[in-house]
């Protein structure tokens, strides 16, 4: 029986179109195999007759057609490529001998239909995809365990993309409650998620997740294994990690944040920080290299990391567990040190075949943000940066969604490829429904913005194409060209709610 | 009888202490006078003792020591400064011969006791401050009828300024409404106001908050002079403009937003816009040029008005009327083209003694906000740049005030003085008393990202103490530090209710 058989969980989730768009996929005919990729996309109508199709997460959850049955899962749109591509029979399975990374298929100048799929998605060219993940500047997270995701690009010549962040912990929060946060998650536009869950039933949590998400899954396998040892860190061991790394790499993992980086030298750095490690995964390693005196395990044995991580194809998010945790320690020695032993360790990865990000902070001032990005593409030869946030300042607890727009979009026009997103409870509590929308629509609007900073071709359209209808008062067209259609009918209606205000 | 004695009107306005806040005075004693300055500041003791004092725009509001009476109005605390400068009897009316302005006085080398307040107030030298307001690089907007406001100044060498538009309008909103959301406005940071009422009761509505309001008061004359020709603007002239100044200008009102750069030459340039023009007052007055094809006699008046605003010590805020009203539009040939002629009026206000603010977009691409900073110091002799937002995108109705401090908080950075608020209602409705907090707590933010990048002495200090606080988990202190404590405490308390785990 797999976590999917339980009948007493029955979780409840959101379906249906958003507000004045449909579903419609673009249908794209690889020509090694023949098969046809759809590539879904969001089309808004408007008044006039004509339309925008717009990137879209959400997967068949806002497609009428499909039917939802959370307990088979999402069917699994990727098996037959994932088949071929291995050579054997069990494609959900890791094979027993090499593994044929997308980064390796870059390398060897092949275009995958993955590299296909997000070309039709980005509006780009199948070889410059390709080309991007070749020299690693971008990475394409598909765990073969994970079939049922819809395949997208994370990279700075690309679309910026959001991460949200869900998981249920010791106190709070059920499997239901998690599997609808997904799909609500992505229903906004998160373009992955990170399943953070602590607490009891962390695996079934994340089958749930896995099997029923059409975006790329996330996790921080530490926090798992310090679940094994009761939350001793100086009881982890190599051993622990490595069987829960594997473990979640059967599920289906796409990327996993590894604070390999933390080591040993670099914790005195932080001694006289005004806040410390504010990393959960780099205390605890920091912790256990304290414990034991000794150089962090994710270091010494990296290589071997990378071997397991090739076999399923999951992408290396090397954590920043030395990220500040404040305004005044960003960019200091123990973030910088870090980053430089991050840089190592991509080269080692991709020398491995695997795909590699850099996480990057956190709490950073604006005059500080484009130092980051240059630094770290410097370091870690143009890997993908992901960043949280980063907060440029520290006085708005509560509006913390908003003091890391800031910094987001800025750090993104800057180059980072993607953003992960904070919530109004960010430094209070855990984000209940509400606030994971507030905090996906508020990163999209950030991202966007960087797009159209960047000027990433397409983007500035649909600006234009809403400016229009504001202009001419066509109310309706403004409203369902919005991010938020529901959101911003609702502020309208409360001061005019009479329907012809809305189209005169 | 005034319209505060019409006890028909009854406004209920908020008052007491920010939480876990007190009100403090700075005294400072004029060594001209030998008066003494009381400054006000926003002290949060903290739970290890100490205390860190914050820039207070609250009033006698958050006093509870100060009687509140909204019938009399606030205390003259002006009253004596402008009675020995203009050397008269009635300090409230402007003199007959001359005036002797802010600006006047700086260039004659004097300190008036506003720029030892405003000294005071920032952390500055009183020298430094009369040597920016000499230059013209910054202004301190004090109409000698509005004695009530305390002295702020307004440069990019100081901290960056929020304003909060408020005013009732046609169809909602009341006179005690709106002395409530100028008291609540100023009570979350709004460093000034803008009424911009229209329909019914405009003079009296000022006349209520004026009296009450501890900040000063900016308003757009034209839209109460277009309800006095019954909303068409071609019957717009010299005299019903200059009249409304006039009235207004004795009713105190502290800077006014004139768009004397909207001319005839420039109206076709806006026709292939997206959005054409979009400021009301821009599009009052390019329907005026083009209904008499004669040009604006804003323009053409110009100097006469100059004589008038130096009469009250009034300060220019020219007007953007052809701002881009999309992102298709920034940085177009319309908005620079204003630019030009807004730099040349500059000068002449300058020659008349009498201070300017420049005003500034609206909706810009984040790689195109730098290049309107740069490019209104260069015109404009570095006067106050003073930017509504700028939006980072159009995507986001119901959001728009989150796209907006992107904008606003890099182009504060670059060095624009005061940012004009811009609430989640934006291009929707209109906000109620929510919408005003959401909308200057969001900016109060956004201009504190801009301090703390351009390394205002003390700026970095509030972060740093509630950085900390956050670290020790001193939850208590990180409410009270907290641009708002009470959002902050209620987002804690959703999860962590329990009184110890806010000190623990």
């Amino acid at each position: 029986m797999t976590a999917l058989d339980d009948n007493s969980v029955q979780p409840s989730v959101t379906t249906g179109p958003i507000t004045g768009s449909e579903k419609v996929y673009r249908e794209i005919t690889d020509p090694d195999s023949g098969s046809v990729l759809r590539v879904p996309q969001r089309r808004v109508g408007l008044s006039d007759g004509t339309h925008i199709d717009l990137y879209d997460t959400s997967g068949p959850y806002t497609d009428p057609a499909a039917t939802i049955d959370v307990h088979a899962g999402l069917p699994a749109l990727r098996g037959e490529w994932i088949a071929r591509r291995s050579g054997e029979g069990h494609p959900q399975h890791a094979p027993s001998s090499g593994a044929i990374t997308q980064l390796a298929c870059a390398k060897a100048g092949i275009i995958t239909p993955e590299m296909r799929f997000v070309a039709a998605r980005e509006g780009m060219e199948p070889e410059f995809v390709r080309d991007e993940v070749a020299i690693g500047r971008a990475v394409i997270p598909v765990n073969r365990c994970h079939p049922e995701s819809e395949p997208m690009i994370i990279g700075k010549n690309f679309l910026v993309k959001v991460n949200a962040n869900i998981g249920n912990s010791a106190v709070t929060s059920s499997v239901p409650e998690e599997v609808e946060k997904m799909v609500w998650a992505s229903r906004w536009g998160a373009d992955t998620i990170m399943d953070l869950s602590t607490g009891s039933r962390i695996h079934e949590t994340r089958e749930w997740i896995l099997r029923n998400s059409p975006v790329p899954l996330g996790t921080v396998p530490i926090y798992q294994a310090l679940e094994k040892v009761n939350g001793d860190p100086a009881k982890l061991s190599w051993e622990i990690y490595r069987d829960t790394v594997i473990e979640q790499a059967e599920q289906g993992v796409d990327y996993m944040t590894v604070h390999a980086g933390v080591l040993l030298r670099y914790v005195p750095l932080t001694a006289r920080r005004v806040t410390g490690i504010v990393s959960r995964g780099g205390s605890i390693m920091a912790a256990w290299c304290l414990a034991h005196h000794t150089e962090s395990f994710l270091y010494t044995h990296f290589e071997e990391l990378c071997e397991i991580l090739r076999a399923y194809d999951i992408t290396f998010s090397l954590g920043d567990g030395l990220r500040p945790g404040s305004i005044a320690d960003a960019n200091d020695e123990a973030q910088f040190a870090e980053l430089r032993t991050l840089g190592e360790l991509t080269h080692i990865a991709r020398a491995h075949d695997v795909q590699v990000m850099i996480e990057g902070p956190g709490h950073v001032p604006m005059h500080k943000i484009a130092e980051n990005v240059r630094l770290e593409e410097e370091l870690c030869g143009e890997a993908p940066f992901y960043t949280l946030g980063p907060l440029a300042t520290d006085i708005a607890p509560g509006y913390d969604h908003i003091t890391s727009a800031i910094g987001a979009a800025q750090i993104a026009w800057h180059g980072t490829a993607m953003l992960c997103y904070v919530t109004p409870k960010e430094h209070l509590g855990l984000p209940n429904r509400d606030d994971v929308k507030t905090g996906v629509i508020t990163y999209k609007l950030a991202a966007h913005s960087a797009d159209l900073a960047k000027g990433h071709p397409r983007a500035q359209e649909w600006d234009d194409t809403l400016s229009q209808a504001r202009f001419d008062f066509r109310w309706n067209d403004q409203f369902h060209l919005a991010l938020d259609p529901d959101t911003a009918r609702a502020y309208h209606d409360e001061t005019l709610p009479a329907e012809p205000a809305k189209t005169a």
